[in-house]
C-alpha cells in the first residue's frame, strides 16, 4: 500500500521528519538520522553551519541534499522581520530552495510561538514563493488562517519544545485536524515513541522531533524506536480501532468516537 | 542486539501474545497471527477446538505447533477447580505441554479475576508441574505472592477485557515491574498501537492481546501496527527517555523519574 | 481573613462568576444565581434584554445592579467591530457602566475565541475607557500581550464553552498564572464541581460560568455545588497542599512542584 | 435536605472520616478536625494512646466520645491475626465499641493492602460482632466478597496511603460503587480538596483522609478546604452534572455517562 507524506506536491515515504540540535557531534546527528529513516530533515540555520562559514564543518557534508530534504527553520526568531531574513538568507544558501519551517517564538523560556508574529511572517513569506511549513499553537482558529493564508502544512505544537511532556491536549489538535485541508504534523513536545504514536492515531499526517531523539540516553536505539512508533500509531489509524467500552458486555460503546484517549 | 523475551527458561523473539478469539474465520485467524510476529498464540480451551472435537476444524491445523508455541488458558472458567480441570485436558491434548496461561474470572460481565480462586489454582498447577503464565489484577502485593508460588510469568490487567481503555493505573504497573523478579505481561485492555508501546515503555517484558486485533476494522493492519507498537516501547525503554521537564530552559526537571506519563 | 477578589479596583467576596443564559426562566436564573454566591454576573448584550426591548422582560429586574455587578459581554460577536459596538451599547444601556467581558468568537460551532479579533478589540476598548476582561485562549504569549493592551482581566478558556469537559490543559493555564499581573480567571469549560476547584488550586483567582449550573439537572443545587467547589479549591491553594509522593516511604517527592495533578 | 452517611444503622451528618496522625501535637489536631467538620475520627490504636498508657497524654481527652465517633483502626498490622488482636483489644479500651476499621498492610513501604488477610480478618471479626468497615483494593470482585462476609463498608484506595496521588483509577471505583449495597467510601490517597470533591462526584458515600490534612502547610485551613470539597462534590452529584460533549454544538454527547473525567 502507498500512503506517502505528501507536501507542497513531493511525496515523502516517511511521516517522521527531525531535527538536528542537541547531538555530541556531526556523526552522531547522522547515525541517528539514518535510524530514524526520516527523508526531511529540519535544521536551524542560526545556529547551524550550512556553508555559511566556510571554514567550518558543514552539516550538508553528513547530510547530503540528494538523500535528504532539507528544512531549513528560523529557531530562535521572536519577530517575523527576522524569520523572513533568516529564511532569505536559507534560500540563498540552499540554491533557491523553496520548502522551509517558519518558527517565531514568543519569548525564551517558554519558546511557545508568538502567533501575531507568525501569521505576519508566513503572509510575507507566502507571497514570496516560500513554500511554508508552520509551528503554531494549538488554536484551530489560527491554524486556520495559516492554511488560508496558504501555508502547506500546519505544525501544532503537542507541548513546549524540549520539554518531552507528549500531547498535552489531543482535544484541540483534533478540532485541527477535523478541519484541516493541508497536513496537520506534530511539531514540539514529543517525549517517547508512544507520544508520536498517539499524534498518529489522532490522525496527524507526521511528527516533528528533535530533543527526544537527540537528548535519550541512546539516541540512535531512540531513534529507531521513533520510526516504529510513528508506523504503529499510522497503522493503528488506518487499520481503525476497535471501539472502546467500560465492559466487554457492555450494549453500548460510551466512548466511541472520543479522541485515542 | 539479542532482546529475547525468555519464559520459564525458553526465548521468544517476539514481545507480542496474542489470542485466537474473536476473528472472522481460522483464515483471518492466521493471517493475522502472521503479521503480529507473535511466536506464543493463547487459545481458549473452551471454545476452540485443538482436537476435542474430531469432527470440527482444528485450530493448530492453521497455527502449527512447530512454529508458534500454543498457550492454552482458561476463559471461561470462574473456580480453581474447574481452571485446573481445563489445564488438565489441555495438557493432554497438548502431549504433556507444560506451558499455561490460568484465569480465573470474578463475574461474566466484568471478567475481572478473582484473585483468591486464581492463587489457590495456581499453587494446584504449580506443584502438578505446569509453567504458569497467570492472568491477575494490578494488586503489586498478590502479584508478588503469585510470584512466590512459582508462576513463571505475572499478567496484570491493564483494564478490563475486551474494554480497548488501555493503561489505567500504570502507577500499580510500575510497582509490580519494579518487585518482580519473573516477566510482566500486560494482559488485558490494550485497545491500539499507543498502549502497547506505552505498556514496554512502563518496563514490561511483553503485552498480550486478543480484541485490539481481532475487532479493529482491519485485523491484519492492526496486527502489524501492534507488532511495531510493541517494538517502539520496548526500544524506547532500552534507549532511555529524555526528561521531562515543564519548559526546555527549566533547570530542574521535576518529573523525572515518574513513569512515562 | 479577606481574601476578596480585586477587580479594576473593586473588591468582591465571591471568585465565581455566572452567566445568565440557558436557565428555564428568568426565575430559575435568579434562585440559581443566589445559590452561586456570585457577586458579578455576566449577561450576553446580543440575547438578553437588560432595557434595549421595553415591552419585553428585563433581566435587571430580577438582578437589582444595586446588588450585583452587571458584566455586559459581546456572546455571539465574531469581528472586532460587531463586539466594540455591542459594548457601546451596553454601556449606553446601563449608565456609562465601564467593566465588559470581551469576547470574539472563532467560529459558531467551537466557539473558540478569534484572537487576533480580540487583541484589535482589546485596544480599542481600552483606549476608549473600558475596564476589559477577555476570554481567550490558553496562549500564555497572547495573554501577556492582553494584559500589556490594559486589560483587567484575563480569561483563558479551559475547554470549549459549554461542553464540560473540564481543564484540558493545566500546564498552559499555569504558565498564564505565573506570568500574569492582572486576575486570571477560567471562563468556559467548567462542567462540574470539582473542575472549579482544579481551576482554583492551580492558582486561578476565579471563575466564570454558566451552562454547567444553567444545564444541570438541578441548577439550584449545582450553583451550591459550584459556590463550594470554587472555595474549597482556594482554600487548598491557600492552604498548601501536600506533597505528592509515589509512596508515603519515598524519601523523595518527584512530583513536588507540578500543578496539581 | 436531609443526606446523612449512614453507616451501620447510625446517622453521620458529615462524609468526611478524617485520621489524627502526623499533626504537631494534640492540640493541632483538634483544631483541624473541628475544621473538617468530621463526625468520625480514626485512631490507629497502634501508635496512639487512647488509655493503654495511662501516665501520657489520651487523645479522647481533646476528641471527646460524645461528641465524635472514634474509629479504632488497625494501622500497622501486617497480618490478620494481628488486626485482630488490636481491634480487640481496643473494643476494651473504648467499652464494647462495635465500629472498626480494619487494615492489614501488604509491605512496610507501599502500604498497599493484603487483601487475602484482610478478607481472613473480616471474616473473624464480623463473626466476632464488630462492624467493620475495611480498607482494600480497588479491586471490585473482592470488595464484593467483603461485603458478603458482612463489612458494613468498603474503602478502597484511590492511591496508597500518604502519597496524595488523587484517583488513579476512577473505573475501578465506579465498579465497586455500581454494585455495592453498603456504603463505599475512599480510603488513602487524597492530597487536595479536588481529589475529595471527585471522589464524591464519582458516587462515593464518603472520603476518609488524614496526610492530606496533617501535611498540608497549613493543616486546619486545609481542613476547612477539604469539608468543603467533599460537600460540593456530594451536591454536584446529586445535583446530576450537565452532559461533556465535544462541542456545544455537537447534537451527540459522546462522553454522557462515563465517569467524571
Amino acid at each position: 500500500m502507498n500512503d506517502s507524506l505528501v507536501i507542497a506536491g513531493k511525496s515523502y515515504d516517511s511521516r517522521l521528519l527531525v531535527g538536528t540540535g542537541k547531538y555530541r557531534d556531526f556523526a552522531q546527528t547522522r547515525e541517528a538520522i539514518e535510524a530514524s529513516g526520516a527523508r526531511i530533515v529540519t535544521v536551524a540555520i542560526r545556529r547551524t553551519n550550512i556553508g555559511q562559514n566556510a571554514d567550518e564543518p558543514n552539516l550538508l557534508d553528513v547530510l547530503p541534499p540528494e538523500r535528504f530534504t532539507i528544512l531549513p527553520n528560523t529557531a530562535g526568531c521572536y519577530t517575523a522581520d527576522d524569520a523572513v531574513r533568516t529564511l532569505r538568507l536559507a534560500r540563498e544558501l540552499l540554491d533557491g530552495h523553496a520548502l522551509v519551517k517558519l518558527e517565531v517564538l514568543g519569548d525564551p523560556e517558554t519558546l511557545f510561538p508568538n502567533m501575531p508574529e507568525t501569521l505576519k511572517a508566513a503572509q510575507t513569506l507566502v507571497k514570496d514563493g516560500f513554500d511554508v511549513m508552520v509551528y503554531c499553537s494549538d488554536d484551530p482558529i489560527q491554524a486556520r488562517m495559516l492554511e488560508d493564508i496558504g501555508c502547506v502544512a500546519v505544525m501544532p505544537l503537542a507541548s513546549l519544545i524540549g520539554s518531552g511532556m507528549g500531547i498535552l491536549n489531543p482535544w484541540n489538535l483534533q478540532l485541527i485536524i477535523e478541519q484541516s485541508r493541508v497536513p496537520v504534523l506534530v511539531d514540539a513536545g514529543v517525549g517517547t515513541a508512544s507520544d508520536a504514536a498517539i499524534a498518529m492515531e489522532l490522525g496527524c499526517d507526521g511528527v516533528l522531533m528533535n530533543t527526544a531523539i537527540a537528548k535519550a540516553q541512546d539516541p540512535v536505539r531512540m531513534a529507531a524506536a521513533m520510526k516504529k512508533g510513528v508506523e504503529a500509531g499510522r497503522e493503528a489509524f488506518l487499520a481503525g480501532r476497535m471501539p472502546k467500552k467500560t465492559y466487554a458486555a457492555s450494549p453500548s460503546s460510551p466512548t466511541t468516537g472520543l479522541i485515542g484517549r
